[in-house]
């Protein structure tokens, strides 16, 4: 009901019923303005936010209860921080099933002890039905990090390598098939996760340019960026990127490029060629690190982003344009 | 366009001639994934997160854009905290006027500057057509605090006083005439604006018990707050409830009770007999401080929210159950 978002008696109710008990911890105090954060002497905070509007709202190996703290978690990760609090704001259509919000704020709650991350303050508006595409999520995330320098592409020179720390895509083809708007089947999974473990491992590893995480727009759209902020060409050798025979299938069949598709458990990463056989060799011990790989490198010549064909050939890789797969995070 | 949220072209030259071009600010970096937060030594920083899904999205006094930087900087400064960062998420509905979203960015960016805090991060979504009420915005704040004890619910006692800075619910009626649902003309301009100076003032003020700004619920959430973290009853004086005349005939004509409706720019404190003529002093220096006053006491014996009523007698103000208001903030 909309009463559910007025201040009053049934939104304490709700708040105290669904998202103080699951999300309950030591820092959660609902009866605040405002919570402290603890930050340990000699460490930087890092601050982001992202806003999740997936649809369907749940889909095989995750929702957006878990996507929207993974997807907060590793903005932090990859700057270099490790993640610590999360706010939670909903933004919830009236008539949504509580049963089914309750289930959502579980699986964020879960998302949320998994990563080592507790959220601190949230908020609840409730908005007139169908004005809402049932909930949207939206999560702040402050992580910690060691004063110094940090990753960054003002590092990155010609002859560097970009790494991926598993497969790419698998995520957008999951949305995309939990929409059930085409006839195909499959089991593909989500890889929405935290990828704190894949960044804290290699953040040490000197000749560590940059990471990113492919959601939005996916490798194609890190690559550009990099393109972009460099001035450097990024070359991809098609046949190194990892991608699921499932995830392809799908691609070849909806006529996607899997390039630009999001993940929301991967870590992109350039590299000095000296640095990139240790990243590897650390993404590969880590578990479902086994498809890590480096997927091509920086190239002070070529275009902005080239592929090098699996048949010899070279094509460009264009900036995203029209949204193949909307809503996807 | 929904490409204008894919993390493609679109989207980056979107965020860069609308959010980049009003917000920018030395701690504003569009290309990173997570910002970082200079905490000066000494200090504990605070944060909260507030959704905004205010309709409509400009009113007399204000817009979704100042209200979303006010709204949290206001839940930062009644935590006794001086707001200093923000992050800005934005949920827009495909279609809507690109000119629109710039005038209220700029309405944002300029109630930013105004309270002294920086957007340090960012996010876009575009959802379709028909799921968005137009924007809705998502402000997540970073305050700081002198490290010491806090005001807080738990140095509240019977005896002490409760204070308002100024007139209570012009916001609500401002929003709801913005409306034209109803034939009624009027000038109620919002209340919209930081409240930092009053609470700056006196927060080192001993016997200051307890601050919060009275938005969705209004007044009577307050002290339902208060009456229920403390036991303690709140009895609220009417004569003495700064309620502006145009305020008060809206309210009678609609059948609103003022004490739930919402403010955008005030204080309610409590405090002791001996600080509380020192709070209404301070209050009553600032610009706009003039009509400040104590509104009511804390009252051990009393139910949980008393009104004295003008006329003599005495009145229960219950729990706000059914929203009299919906989409004020």
């Amino acid at each position: 009901m909309l009463a559910h978002g007025n201040g009053g008696r049934r939104m304490r109710e709700l708040i105290e019923s669904v998202f103080a008990r699951h999300l309950a911890n030591p820092s959660l105090d609902v009866d605040r303005d405002a919570a402290p954060l603890d930050i340990a002497p000699g460490m930087v905070p890092f601050i982001t936010t992202d806003a999740f509007t997936v649809q369907p709202l749940e889909f095989p190996g995750g929702d957006i209860g878990s996507l929207a703290v993974n997807g907060t978690v590793n903005d932090l990760a990859v700057a270099g921080a490790l993640p610590r609090y999360l706010t939670l704001a909903a933004i919830i259509e009236e008539g949504f099933p509580l049963a089914r919000l309750e289930r959502i704020v579980r699986s964020a709650a879960r998302a949320a002890e998994a990563a080592g991350v507790r959220v601190v303050a949230g908020d609840t508006k409730v908005v007139p039905r169908g004005q809402g595409g049932g909930l949207y999520l939206i999560t702040t995330g402050v992580g910690l990090r060691a004063q110094g320098p940090a990753p960054g592409m003002t590092g990155i020179a010609a002859g560097d390598l970009v790494l991926a720390s598993g497969t790419l895509g698998d995520h957008g083809i999951a949305v995309l098939l939990a929409r059930q708007e085409f006839d195909i089947g499959g089991s593909i999974c989500s890889d929405c996760a935290p990828v704190t473990a894949y960044t804290s491992a290699i953040v040490p590893i000197p000749g560590l340019r940059f990471m990113r995480d492919p959601t939005r727009g996916g490798l194609a759209s890190v690559a550009h960026e990099i393109a972009a902020a460099t001035g450097l060409g990024v070359r991809l050798r098609e046949q190194d990127v990892p991608v699921r025979d499932a995830v392809r299938s799908c691609c070849t069949m909806l006529g996607y490029d899997p390039y630009y598709l999001a993940s929301e458990g991967r870590v992109i990463a350039v590299a000095s060629p000296e640095a990139a056989p240790r990243i590897l060799a650390a993404w590969r011990a880590l578990p479902g690190g086994g498809q890590a790989c480096a997927i091509g490198r920086i190239d002070g010549e070529a275009g902005p982003v080239i592929l090098d064909t699996a048949v010899g050939g070279e094509r460009f890789v264009e900036e995203l344009e029209d949204d193949p797969l909307p809503r996807i995070c």
